[in-house]
């Protein structure tokens, strides 16, 4: 039956346990067409708390069998799931339009990033490097003592609870970056999917589902659930099979899943990637070098996607004078010109509006520019400007406005700039608008920058996060709430993953990876150095 | 005056901030001769508030440059502390076997060890493997979008708090493991003693401040505090500016220093290493094989150290029978003639006491041996034994003992082994006895082991960690409070790394280990895949 949602791109409004469709008896949610606020077809039944407990017993039955198979099977096993992804078609990309109401081009690339982040983890599983194999050969005549043959692997961490986020419909949701990466180190999971978005929820956990049986892995591989009841969200991240959880939303959300985690009888990692205004410096040479030119191409970023993206330019830090002047005027004619974007939900709506007229009443804010007004739930971009002291002086004034909203913070000269950037919170990104005069300035401030965000750029906007191996999607907190670690790029396997090391065991007790003669020719440290395959 | 610490071996009972001894004015401290449990001089004064402010201040004051270090300065300086640790010379070994009453070839085996861990982190800072630099090049041309150009690497997390432990003097306190891997990543370091041996733990202080010196390194790289009051410790955890925790000791200990450290402002990672009581499998072709040669060799490793080390086999699985018997037997006559061990303070011989004798009061409990007695504080050693259904209905069983104790879980058949290792809290070590007759049983325990323990081994015990790249000294909470590392060997810099990420950066901004050409000769991937220096 998972089957049959896959090819007719039906929505049942069932939830997936373990390979099967099951209608949740949990109360009724339902979403939302995000033009109008109107409720979509069908109803979709959450999940019980038996039915919960189900997809954590099946996960941890998976388990053990799962995280052994072989690294091509899994690597299959995603590309499996990112075709069919994309043989969901129209169906998908309509609901999820729907559902999200952003721009059909858009869900298209977002589909591609999502498709493309399970094929980059196919990658890693067939290079095999992530499993950081090591052998210490014994030296049986070594004095005083003689040494044990030591040899190590990572092993994946257990089964993973995945929280969809609003904002990223299908590449932070159901087959997005966690489940990618968790599913690549071996990790069954269950996908606790956003209200705003069920039907698309459904339509790629069948994709998974499908691609777990057609692959002949174990059902409780993977799950996919509704919780009408914040309580069976709760129960998702307490239960003891659970060993790891991935989270994108807001700081409320990620703090109040840290704090369950952490009151288990065992604590767990909680992955959540927060709350993040990502300031943007303009130089005094950018801007006199070109003021104008970089004003468009902020508002462009600002406004992308109204606004709706964690890496969204919500702070912009400049030095007092006739650059930042010229760059104020074309930015505030700019934001004035962006039209009214729909946004994700009322709720979403109504929060940015809310927390823009808060900034628009402030004493010591600005309103530089608004943008035009829209349908019913549409984003009405925002410039704002304050002063440096008063930005010190309101801490209030660091809350990320989720929307195409954006402070502009005055300083008196590059010491105030400093004491600016001090004072922030952890964040994911910073972008540098520099000229060649502005490089010395912005030297000195790398250390004080490297200690604030997971990424650094030159010359553009924190938007676009390029899924690779070199990035880092991640931050101190509370941007994330553990900066050791990024959700975007194929390091984000290493978050479930933990090493085990073995002590003379004989061949026939030890995985295959580490094996004499390395049969499966991976990658290994030989007593620290690399050794050939 | 460092230095006069140093090549005196002269004990002044001073703190040592940030490079000069001052005396603490939060209270008096004193070593305790571990025999006879009399006091030794000096006095030691306790850190105040405002002198642990001045070491987080130093040690903040010191991050940036000293994290931006060179590699190679990085391991001179390592291997510095181990030359001075070396130089110190009998003043050392002296003064530890006073204040700890472990044997001196011990104390001698563990300087050693210490000096090589030390210098096995500056063999990594060499290698530069653990920056994971990453280089995925710009596309200037690809479709639909350009790609941008990332480059990644690993940097310092930030100061951290290291509490030396009470078992490991030297090896995992204040030159020790946490010391060695923090100060290699390019974290500043502030010790808070063990006050079981402050002596030792001011001259090995002295041994890094002079080394801090010598190198030319900032004095904020490191601090030595003693601490009176419990609320220094805790007040060191919960600054700012400290940005991890490494800890070795009890579970009380530890889960107090994680609450404090979840609930600060910013929440930091602690490396907690808790308590484990290191199960022994038995299996029933190796009972059968040689029962009589395993049991002294069982009563070796337990008493060991008095049977203080995190990795002592604590507990005893075995399937009831004859093999067992006769092991049970030899095993009862090896712990009857061990003799009575100094333990390290008269508290934890009061601790193990008040655990043994509940343990011999438990009424599902049988006492099989008990060694000879000793000294005031001599550890008894002790063997225990009881039914795995008995086992399974008093979890309090499972508790650690920290000395020379251990229980014997006679299990009626293997599904009945089975259901105690599953109940088994997470662990360090599982040792296997295996005849070749046992392959496939403990084959099926495999997957099993791997998720209760951090290193599997085999016709050993956990006792000897060998310090090399292979190795995992953690496991599952509550062995470790983050099963995801590894407290000994190489692995462990990465508790103290975070990655970052710099996108579209002009050269001259990025750190020289990133730039073009790799200037550096540096292992770098490229496009993920391994580059040529």
């Amino acid at each position: 039956m998972a089957d049959t949602t896959l090819h007719s791109g039906t929505i049942s409004g069932d939830l997936l346990i373990a390979g099967h469709a099951e209608r949740g008896t949990g109360g009724v949610l339902r979403g939302v067409d995000a033009s109008s606020g109107a409720a979509l077809e069908p109803g979709f039944g959450g999940a019980s708390k038996a039915q919960l407990d189900a997809a954590c017993a099946a996960a941890w039955e998976a388990f053990d069998a799962y995280r052994e198979t072989g690294l091509e099977q899994r690597a299959a096993f995603l590309e499996h799931i990112a075709g069919n992804i994309l043989e969901l078609g129209d169906a998908l990309i309509d609901r999820c339009v729907a559902e999200t109401g952003l721009p059909r081009p858009r869900i298209e690339g977002e589909r591609a990033r999502t498709a493309g982040q399970l094929r980059l983890f196919a990658g890693v599983l067939r290079d095999g490097g992530f499993l950081d194999l090591r052998i210490d050969p014994a030296q049986p005549d070594r004095k005083p003592l003689p040494r044990v043959d030591l040899r190590l692997r990572n092993i994946a961490i257990g089964p993973v609870a995945v929280f969809g986020a609003s904002n990223f419909p299908l590449a932070f949701s159901v087959a997005g970056g966690d489940t990618a990466s968790a599913l690549a180190a071996g990790c069954p999971v269950i996908v606790k999917a956003h209200e705003a978005h069920p039907g698309t929820s459904e339509l790629v956990g069948g994709a998974i589902a499908e691609a777990v049986s057609a692959c002949g892995l174990p059902g409780g591989v993977f799950s996919l659930i509704f919780a009408e009841d914040r309580a069976i969200a709760q129960a998702l991240v307490a239960d003891p099979r659970i060993k790891a959880v991935g989270f994108t939303g807001s700081r409320a959300g990620g703090l109040a899943l840290m704090k369950i985690a952490q009151e288990r009888h065992e604590p767990i990692p909680v992955y959540a990637e927060m709350s993040s205004i990502n300031p943007v410096i303009l130089f005094e040479g950018a801007l006199a070098e070109r003021a104008a030119a970089i004003a468009p191409a902020f508002a462009a970023a600002l406004s992308m996607g109204a606004g709706q993206f964690c890496t969204n330019p919500g702070l912009i830090l400049a030095i007092d004078g006739p650059g930042l002047d010229r760059f104020l005027g074309a930015a505030a004619e700019a934001v004035a010109a962006l039209p009214g974007a729909g946004m994700l939900t009322p709720g979403i709506h109504a929060a940015y509006d809310r927390a823009t007229a808060s900034l628009a009443a402030h004493s010591q804010v600005a309103t530089l520019a608004r943008g035009k007004t829209g349908g019913t739930y549409a984003c009405q971009a925002a410039l704002f400007s304050t002063t440096a002291v008063d930005f010190l002086a309101h801490r209030t004034l660091q809350e990320e406005v989720f929307g195409a909203a954006s402070l502009v913070v005055r300083c008196a000269d590059i010491g105030s700039l400093h004491k600016v950037i001090e004072a922030l919170e952890g964040q994911l990104t910073v972008s540098l608008h520099l000229a060649e005069s502005d490089i010395e300035n912005a030297r000195l401030l790398m250390p004080l920058l490297e200690r604030k965000v997971g990424r650094i750029l030159a010359g553009g906007f924190g938007t676009g996060v390029e899924v690779g191996h070199a990035m880092v999607h991640g931050g101190p907190y509370p941007a994330t709430s553990d900066g050791r670690s990024t959700s975007v790029g194929s390091l984000a396997i290493h978050r479930f993953l933990r090493p085990v090391s073995y002590q003379d065991l004989p061949q026939a007790l030890l995985p295959e990876a580490l094996h004499d003669g390395n049969p499966l020719a991976l990658p290994r440290l030989l007593d620290g150095k690399a050794a050939a395959g």
